[in-house]
């Protein structure tokens, strides 16, 4: 620790703001290049008609952006994980399930309203890279992620890179078939029996709601006569107090869950399988039977070396790695 | 076309022993350089126990090996495409559904036993690299093939790159589950309801068999009464003669392969899926629905800007890949 003899310039640090636009909810966060997060911004995103989606995306990157510069930082871009098919060729979200901004030229509107750099992917790639390279997956060359939230997200990386296919709408994990004849998938996909609509959030409250009518005499059915909401966090709740019926529910979601993964344990062989998104709020509640399901069925020896592990950055990792995207990509 | 001056010198040309090991049968090709298969050897491989089926091997690949020399080329060494998830960091064939070969450190065996250089892979990375490096997937970076036989092999190409996962032991496209609760998968695969129980030769068979009991008044029911075997090639030859047992069969099959199709598309968005193997003799009678299920079920844009389309090398993919491997491994 010896004293500089000469005064030291001023560093400015930059920071980028990372944006997760989930199904119901957007995330955004001033993220330094310690990958710390100084400020975040929550809004609701459910139900909004595109020019309120597109304002309140806007709003919140600035209140990030203003946050961040107040604590003297310069900003230096936007990354944007959107839950699309994107054609990264043209930079359209060519595809969404659940919001309003399918056929969009995303980044080029997003750039223009914002007055910065923008970088846009898919959510679950910005999940998985930032699992990758700081995560619950460091140091893994082939790693599957899936987002379980409303919808389920998913990332792909094999031979150390992010595969997103020939146009850039690759790694939809959530929408691998495991039921053939199952439930149609939700909003706009034309599937049936998708992993999304097996294993993700909306699935555990369908599941339970199933089941509770059969069984009113539990805590879910009482708490349902008293006028509660039926939402995947409170049915996790109740399975992680011993509610009958929400561990039923959470079981069906498990077991759909090992299905899935023994197919993505078979075609890709990854080291790591990392569960981020809210529903993995439920912690080994969920990956333990999914796990064990996943053993019964896939083949050795990938069942036996692959790890299924939950995300380190919990349900921020699509933010922080639409951060990390636009550090790497602007 | 200027005479040479000086005297060429002889050119030994080399060839490389290809050898496609199926569940049923073998085939072994002396591959020259410019692909060119001067000499091939079939055999059967079924129901061979350990020691019957390494002589089988070894005894093919001499064949070959001498029809090459004899005709002045000098061979160079020996690729074999095999159906087992090999773990590539030990050159031992972990796992096979249809082979006893499962334990054995394959590599070393065949190399110690042919006196020649060996390299080994998975049969349908194998088939994949044939179809990429010079057949119907020529150029694209982004390819997944399966290989439809007994079982069902894959292989997947990526960003340019043979992805075969951490330890080797990907691309089993067939062991993608596509029915959670259908039929036990075949052989030693502890799945239910995977590709290859649902759209294989052998799918293909049972499902005629289950339907031509209820229709015994059928070219199909008459040829099975005269004693005739009921294999996937005699369905496919009825189903093209019009037989309204074997069609159904076929349209079965189809519909579960374009199933399996959607996931493959939405999971990682190929340029260019490569169907091979004996039951794409069926042709567009199984492609044309196949592809038309998959249109219904998968996202856009990937569905839209997919190619499926027949091997180029038909049922010689595995093999002619198999010798690309020994041409470029060794």
């Amino acid at each position: 620790m010896v004293a500089a003899t000469v005064p030291e310039a001023r560093t400015t640090t930059t920071s980028v703001i990372g944006v997760d636009l989930g199904g119901t909810k957007l995330l955004a966060g001033a993220v330094g290049p310690d990958l710390a997060v100084h400020h975040r911004v929550r809004r609701q995103a459910f139900g909004l008609d595109q020019p309120t989606l597109l304002a309140t995306i806007v709003e919140a990157v600035q209140e990030a952006a203003q946050a961040a510069e107040a604590a003297g930082t310069e900003v230096a871009g936007v990354g944007l994980g959107i839950p699309v098919t994107m054609d990264r060729r043209t930079g359209v979200a060519v595809y969404s399930t659940h919001l309003p901004i399918a056929g969009m030229p995303f980044e080029a509107v997003m750039s223009e309203q914002l007055g910065l750099p923008v970088a846009v992917d898919n959510d679950g790639n910005c999940a998985v890279l930032a699992e990758v390279r700081h995560g619950a997956a460091q140091g893994a060359d082939d790693v599957v992620m899936l987002t379980l939230g409303t919808g389920i997200g998913g990332g792909l990386v094999l031979g150390g890179k992010v595969q997103r296919g020939w146009i850039g709408a690759g790694a939809e994990f959530g929408h691998m078939v495991i039921d053939m004849d199952g439930p149609p998938c939700q909003g706009n996909c034309p599937n049936r029996g998708c992993l999304e609509v097996m294993a993700s959030g909306s699935a555990l409250v369908r599941e339970a709601a199933l089941r509770v009518g059969r069984r009113p005499d539990t805590p879910l059915g009482h708490a349902l006569e008293e006028g509660r909401a039926l939402t995947g966090p409170f049915v996790t709740e109740l399975a992680h107090d011993g509610d009958p019926v929400a561990l039923d529910a959470m079981g069906a979601v498990a077991r759909a869950l090992g299905v899935g993964l023994s197919s993505i344990v078979n075609m890709l062989n990854p080291e790591v399988i990392v569960i981020g998104g809210g529903v993995i709020a439920a912690g080994e509640m969920l990956l333990g039977p999914a796990r064990q399901e996943m053993l019964s069925r896939a083949l050795t020896p990938a069942r036996d070396t692959v790890r299924v592990v939950p995300a380190a950055f919990g349900d921020e990792a699509g933010m922080i790695g639409a951060a990390l995207l636009a550090r790497e990509e602007l």
